[in-house]
């Protein structure tokens, strides 16, 4: 007998239904957990095959929108399409629900149910800067709050237009690159643009713009394929390359700013002593000042042939994270992917990277790699040749003497071809009621590992509930830890009352409430206990200045309101 | 007959006197022209061996403070001493004119008259930070001011109390390491700390601390001997070595700062994702927010063992250009120092470093490098011995490429050697009426050339006056431009007409004001026109926030009031 498996749904989203919101990325790609995957989960979710029969609430329902008029005055609408263009400004339901929601679980929870959160009143697809510049201030005029959505990717209703108003849609048309310049190694483009059109263009240079070099962008969060350029300004992403690229914070240059109180666009010098950096402080903003409306940022040399993988097994974590903080520390120039996954998230990396049941499982258990305390490293180095290979030459040094063995570049290149498409797997869980989120924060060295356990082991408290555990990006005073969760949950709320738990406890055990995802309006209420509140009211000033009448992104953005 | 060579001062300043203010560094350390300089000065100048023979204004008189007195009630000073500590408060002459002039040209032209600019009232050596706080706070309430004097190196009237009121000495007390944490790999320091006694400390934490390594501060600038911790942060510095090690404002992770509005520590995380970063928007205030009294920065492997120098001669300041450009967009790490001299300040260097007249002076000559064309290229690596091996192989290529002669290390241990000591070259052609002076700006690879050409045109317009230009800070995105002028100013208002065309110039051209001097009062006045309006407003916001009597640094400092 063949053993069970699910049957995951795999047809589009019915048109205009919530599913068609809330699902992540391609509307026909889909991931499901491997068998393997499968039947880890059904163990420890203590579920059976007749719980992954039925799919209670797919989403597929087309939406309404009740009790939702559009709050804007007709005179203004006309205003607004007067500004924008008529074809560039929708008060549709559908278009108003799909711009308002992003990817926060707790979205994509009461969507599944039917339930619609606040809408913007109305969607704009501004044209070029000179509309925003127009919309912004007329808005500032009449008091009506401005939302921007990028991609949509914000997995803490980053954007979530709580008060109403206009929500301007970046992407739809603002994707343009406008320059590339070779001499300075920079670009500057719309910040509409997607992440895969940016990096095709970069990659392609030398035949579309005729220079000598192809480029990268080096920035590839793994929500790459379905987030723009401002959004990883506004939210300070990290790609997964970060540990050479750096973090977007590094990454941008310059930006062109439109707020209510004026415009203006900072200076790309690579680095100046002229006082406080004004395009620093813009960055992780998160539309609460203004709106980034186009960025110049570093360029890198695109040479994927000189690219080195390397995997290892660590005995323990405690070797994984000594390891890496060596490598870190090692001043051999840093691997641009590395990442460490405790012992649990090696558990099931094991599983999806396809080492468990090959030779390399039986090496491993010959050698004494104990299941539940060995932790997979992974790593791979871009960059000029030579210092690639020196990278990896002393990686596998530091790994050995650690304890480490080498399970070759082989799980490296699986991790590679899934590293966008791991989120699609929630959607599939949720058909099964199984939810997975993930929460992430800041560590330095030498509180890496009390974060790691005493978050962990809130987790871990509440019954069947997987934890998983990785750093995925590296400096050499710190890391970050990304916890995963999965567990079932009876409602929206004991989920959500989960969740805050664990963002209290990130914040009590001294982590940073983010290191790459933002902090949104779903942990802004922690941010005045994380900063203090001296801090807190310099951000306030920022804001009052940028803002005065609070139009951008109100409603608990970074805590400000 | 003996070639003449001045008799140039050598006696320490006399107790009190001018001179032992305006005197760079170490009172009894001079370093003068060798001379082949000397000749060249002479020539360049039009000056005749008579002109080297009489001092006019050595400025060894005992200083007399006229028409200043203390304009503080006493009963003010009297608080002040019940604060500090009766020992730390100083009414002073002597004191109050030390410690209100830094080391900007004009304010050494001034005092060798015998002039003396506005001073403080109170000099006051705090002890530890609760009494800068008690301090900061009694000043905001009697609206006095306050400057803070770190190192005093200043070179743009930094924390020159144009205002008058109380000027706090940072390097007297709060000069300590408070934690080295090699886990992290950083260090926190109280910011009054001199370079020397900080990088003392880390080059022998082993023995101090019993650390596992020894570790270095990275951050060399030339008035390392003679700056502090807190200073560098303030106006944002940059090392020697700031091509591997970054700027000041790369190493600093967090600060714990005194403001009229209140008293904070930032966060030390190496990255985070939430929001504007408070640590970030403090650096470069130049005292105008507050005083930082201590600050973690990063620390590094100290492994002088492994640097590897080189030196080419290139055929042209445009092959010196190409190559460094090359060297920092090649991805293979980059030399920690890092410089390029024109052509003008190739003639000089070239007899600084021992090059002329030896065998490699013969050799460029007989391969067709030409004097007044011809560029040096220096540099040296940092980091870990593979990686800097493979530095110096990609460079070594890459010069070559562009046409270089190898001048091996030997040049670039002569300028190791004199990295420090070159300001006091300073007051030796003073004591003869020559006016050295520096500005520098910032540049991007593709406005280099053009605001290299324009600015040393204005300088070379000027009859009679050397300029010598450099880049040493490099990115993958530009690098700074480091003009040297030398002259005779019939008075000092003649000097400073003529810097100030520089400056215009330079912002004219699109340079930025600064690159690692900062702005202080001197350059502040370009502020607005360089930033523009909505730039500086949001610096007059932060200004305001923090220090809404302006009592912090007031009277120009970064164009703020």
């Amino acid at each position: 007998m063949k053993d069970f498996y699910p049957d995951f749904i795999e047809n589009k989203p019915a048109k205009k239904s919530y599913r068609s919101i809330f699902k992540w990325g391609a509307k026909d790609v889909y991931k499901h957990p491997n068998i393997r995957m499968f039947k880890m989960l059904k163990e420890q979710l203590n579920m059976s095959d007749d719980d992954f029969t039925n799919i209670l609430s797919e989403g597929n329902d087309v939406i309404e929108l009740k009790n939702q008029e559009v709050k804007i005055s007709s005179e203004c609408v006309e205003d607004i399409k007067n500004i924008a263009g008529v074809d560039n400004v929708s008060i549709d339901s559908y278009d108003r629900v799909k711009y308002s929601h992003g990817q926060t679980v707790e979205e994509a929870l009461a969507l599944r149910d039917g339930e619609i959160a606040e809408t913007s009143d109305i969607v704009v697809h501004p044209k070029n800067k000179l509309i925003v510049k127009e919309i912004v201030a007329y808005c500032n005029d009449k008091n009506i709050p401005v939302y921007v959505y990028g991609g949509g990717s914000s997995v803490n209703l980053g954007f979530k237009p709580v008060k109403g108003g206009i929500t301007l849609v970046m992407k739809t048309h603002m994707n343009k690159v406008i320059e590339l310049n070779e001499e300075n190694q920079t670009v500057t483009v719309e910040s509409g643009i997607f992440g895969p059109d940016y990096e095709n263009i970069l990659n392609n240079a030398k035949e579309i713009y005729g220079t000598k070099r192809d480029y990268t962008c080096g920035h590839f969060p793994q929500s790459f394929e379905f987030s723009t350029v401002g959004g990883w300004i506004a939210a300070l992403g990290s790609g997964q390359q970060s540990s050479y690229y750096g973090d977007m914070y590094d990454i941008v240059l310059s930006q062109e700013y439109v707020t209510p109180k004026g415009n203006f666009s900072t200076i790309d010098f690579p680095a100046t002593a002229t006082g406080p950096k004004i395009n620093d402080i813009l960055k992780g903003s998160e539309g609460a000042f203004g709106v980034c409306v186009s960025a110049t940022l570093k360029i890198f040399r695109y040479t994927p042939e000189n690219r080195q993988r390397f995997s290892f097994i660590m005995p323990s974590w405690e070797d994984a994270v000594k390891t890496t903080k060596e490598i870190s520390q090692g001043e051999f120039g840093n691997p641009a992917m590395l990442r460490i996954s405790d012992a649990e998230e090696t558990d099931v990396a094991l599983k999806l990277y396809g080492v468990e049941g090959t030779i390399f499982d039986k090496i491993m258990s010959f050698k004494g790699y104990k299941k539940m305390e060995r932790c997979l490293l992974l790593g791979h180095t871009e960059g000029e040749k030579g210092f690639a290979k020196n990278i990896k030459k002393r990686v596998k040094k530091i790994a050995k003497r650690n304890g480490g063995l080498s399970l070759t570049g082989y799980p490296v290149k699986k991790w590679e071809h899934g590293r966008f498409t791991d989120p699609y797997l929630r959607d599939s869980l949720q058909d099964f009621h199984i939810t997975i989120d993930t929460l992430e924060t800041s560590v330095k060295w030498d509180n890496i590992h009390q974060i790691h356990e005493n978050v962990r082991s809130l987790i871990k408290k509440r019954p069947e509930t997987i934890c998983m555990t990785h750093a995925s990006h590296f400096y050499p005073q710190g890391t970050n830890l990304y916890f995963i969760f999965i567990g079932k949950y009876k409602t929206n709320e004991e989920y959500k009352e989960f969740q805050k738990s664990i963002i209290e406890k990130i914040c009590m055990e001294g982590g940073s409430l983010s290191h790459h995802h933002g902090v949104g309006k779903m942990i802004g209420p922690w941010m005045k206990k994380h900063l203090g509140n001296e801090q807190m009211e310099i951000l306030k000033t920022l804001k009052k200045h940028f803002d005065p009448n609070n139009i951008m992104n109100p409603g608990g953005t970074l805590g400000l309101d």
